[in-house]
């Protein structure tokens, strides 16, 4: 079994400076100087291109091709089969194209962000197409003759194809579109008003991290632009933000970010360092993070707590029942931003997203009518008309860095949640009375018993499958969400 | 030139990849989860193992070859010279005995820490002679036939040997000794009573960092058990600590870290990740700490500027003149530990560690007789008795993570900064004028100019010789120190 030892060694070292880079990524965006950014760019640089070297290392190939038909138990065998898809994906790409992607989408970051800041997506689209154009070619090249798109889908979400997730998206289109119009006819609830001490949003937001097992030992909660999760295994770290009027922002960002976290916190410690000590792909990763915030954290039980632990830190906020209090955090109101959006019409902003990008990708759809696409496929999600870039075309960063094929795992992650959450609420008949005292434990300890616990050992429709006695699909978050939101609209 | 330019560019990553070992250590002492250690362990050596190749990497041996003998400009014959000295270290060195020394040297910190805590010299013996039986191997290997003591100072301290400190401290330590005899005949100066806000006491070491010239768009001040400064270029980042009721531990730990830093933040930004982009020995390194801190930081005119702080910040705190304030910072009094010590009993300190450590090496100390040979070197120089071991032989780390040839270089830094003050003050003459305003600028912008700039361009002791203008000895600091303690103490 000497490949196999050699592979895992060689392999370890990998995992371990693929750990420092996630962990620069974190420092840039919490605690480093601001005029480092050049000198940090350059150490990224230098550390990708080690990672770059190691995973086409000749040897891999070697100890691979030596391992080709051998006879493996589960755990060497998903090992192999992650190690084999790094090797492909990196040896398939050319390193100048991959240097070229790297810098290209680099500076185009930065431009976008001044175009957003400007609202002028005319400044932006020259450098979007030439993100484009690279990425299409990084796409053929990854695809081998395969549809490129799909090729790009691998990279976040192996397994799932464009097809696959046009069935699933096809159903959730009308629906939610059907739940909105019903939901925005009735009265809209009441909100939240007055100032929410930010020290106090901290705490609590501590507290909360803590209630769904969040282990600081492991971890650390710092405040940041844009909340987000890091690193894998013994030290992953969170952000979340503070907003003086709107608690809910921290809140939820937290709870988000810590279902990210817990899912790497609780991989099997034996994974540690190899192939299968993290998440296994996007999607799944989404459906942690969504379940935690939404089926869970959303829930009209767990609301209930989470009045009662706002009242003790902010006495009287304008709302005085746990009924009202579950209605303002679930309130649907209309919006332009992907990220601000409340449960029903989340997936109508990536929907968008992923229908343009397809067509994008394709050559359907030319750069220089993205805007208008836009526009008006956004008006006929929603109703009415963008009134600026910046809350349209503009307001994300993923395509300016390459993230084409990223967006439908924000969806898919949601449907895989739907499936949990039916599971979940079998096995846990009792959960809305834990829920309800602010105990997460049983919902927390089944996820990570049937899912988390496993890393990258199965495939992720495999382990979705696993863990909710279902093949995937949209019609579990539909039924929740109808549910959900009949009663709190009294539809 | 191409031998040159291939080696650069090598040498570039290899710079920049040093840099992210240095992050990694910052992260560690700061901000890093407790129970992420044995991942981070393992993250350190993978990057650890990465520069070894690196720097062994025979390409870089056949270019140093290549470029034997070529003739070069000051700045490229520098780097050789530098890569030179890490290519044949780390050549020297057999990979399995540096691997060895790691795991040892990070196991003994361990053992060190618990027998320090217990006052058990005997607990540490065994595992500090493993330590020098390593250590007396690397330094056969690096000495190559010569003096082993004087290859492990190369590593800190390269062109000086054990020899020119010999010349420098044999002068040093009778004259300290009859000074500090003197001095603690005189009445003890009043000290500072009462207890200062650890916030308020932060928000004056961050003016005083500032009013030293440490630039915060290029670095950041935290909070930990020992201070330290980490980085070089454009991310140098420090580390203070606060005690309730000695604010000048927090100042002073400051201003000390403030003068590593601005070395590293003054480097010609021309030799960013390069071999130049560094502080070019711990000795020079010692002498702008040393210099910002005690030669400025705790002169007259200085602690009279910052008395009017204190009493800004912190009200009446027992002290009500500039002089009598200028005495309390400046308070010569018995003490056993080394990092606590004053300026004038500070290098005896030094001094009794680099004699037993040398002894120890030659073979002429056992370890068993270690603990013995301190107390009465302690006794001898001091006058008292050490009443435990983590007062005495357990109190620094260092020589469990194998420093030996390390201290020393506390001491040479004392004498460089010693003729730097001399030829500071010459060229700046008003510039107690400045400092009793709170003004630095001048004597900061005459070491940036004349010393700090070059990073490693020139050796050790050309650059304090050039900047100087003297051959370095320990005269200069005897007579400050005289002068000084002379004025305080009405000698």
């Amino acid at each position: 079994m000497t490949a196999y030892d050699d592979l895992m060694a060689y392999d370890h070292d990998t995992q371990a400076l693929a750990q420092i880079a996630g962990r620069l990524g974190w420092d840039q965006e919490t605690v480093m100087p601001r005029g480092a950014a050049p000198q940090r760019a350059e150490e990224m640089a230098a550390l990708e291109s080690v990672l770059h070297a190691r995973r086409t290392d000749p040897r891999v190939g070697d100890w691979l091709a030596a391992l080709d038909g051998v006879s493996l138990d589960p755990v060497a065998a998903a090992n192999v089969r992650e190690i084999t898809r790094s090797y492909e994906r990196a040896s398939k790409v050319p390193a100048k194209l991959a240097a070229t992607l790297a810098r290209v989408t680099s500076a185009a970051q930065g431009k976008w962000a001044d175009a957003r800041a400007g609202d002028d997506y005319a400044a932006f689209a020259p450098v979007l197409s030439e993100v484009i154009d690279l990425k299409r070619e990084e796409g053929a090249a990854l695809a081998a003759g395969g549809d490129v798109y799909d090729a790009m889908l691998a990279d976040y979400e192996p397994g799932t194809t464009a097809a696959d997730l046009q069935g699933m998206f096809g159903a959730l289109r009308p629906a939610l579109s059907e739940l909105r119009t019903a939901i925005l006819e009735q009265p809209k609830p009441q909100g939240v008003t007055g100032a929410f001490d930010e020290a106090a949003q901290l705490k609590l937001s501590a507290l909360l991290a803590q209630t769904f097992g969040y282990n600081t030992d492991h971890g650390r909660i710092d405040k940041a632009v844009h909340p987000f999760s890091s690193g894998s295994g013994l030290d992953v770290r969170i952000t979340t933000r503070t907003n003086l009027h709107d608690p809910f922002n921290c809140f939820y960002s937290t709870i988000h970010e810590v279902g990210h976290a817990c899912y790497e916190q609780n991989i099997d410690t034996d994974y540690l360092l190899t192939p299968l000590g993290q998440g296994v792909s996007m999607g799944v990763h989404e459906s942690q993070s969504r379940i935690y915030e939404n089926q869970i954290g959303r829930s009209r039980a767990f609301t209930g707590w989470l009045f009662g632990q706002m009242r003790d830190a902010f006495g009287d906020f304008g709302i005085d029942s746990e009924e009202a209090f579950c209605a303002a955090v679930n309130r649907v109101s209309n919006g332009y931003i992907r990220t601000e959006a409340d449960e029903v019409q989340y997936n109508l902003h990536v929907l968008l997203r992923f229908d343009l990008e397809r067509a994008l990708m394709a050559g359907d759809l030319q750069v220089g009518d993205l805007e208008a696409a836009w526009n008006d496929r956004f008006e006929a999600d929603f109703g009415y008309k963008v009134d600026k870039a910046s809350n349209g075309v503009l307001q994300d960063v993923h395509w300016s860095v390459g993230l084409f094929g990223y967006f439908p795992t924000y969806s898919l992650g949601n449907v895989y949640a739907g499936c949990l959450h039916d599971a979940l609420r079998s096995a846990v008949p009792d959960l809305d009375a834990q829920l309800s005292v602010g105990d997460t434990s049983a919902a927390t300890g089944w996820l990570q018993q049937n899912l988390q616990r496993h890393g990258g050992l199965y495939e992720p429709r495999e382990v979705i499958e696993r863990a909710s006695g279902q093949v995937p699909g949209p019609e579990p978050l539909l039924a929740y969400l109808r549910a959900k939101f009949s009663d709190i609209y009294a539809l």
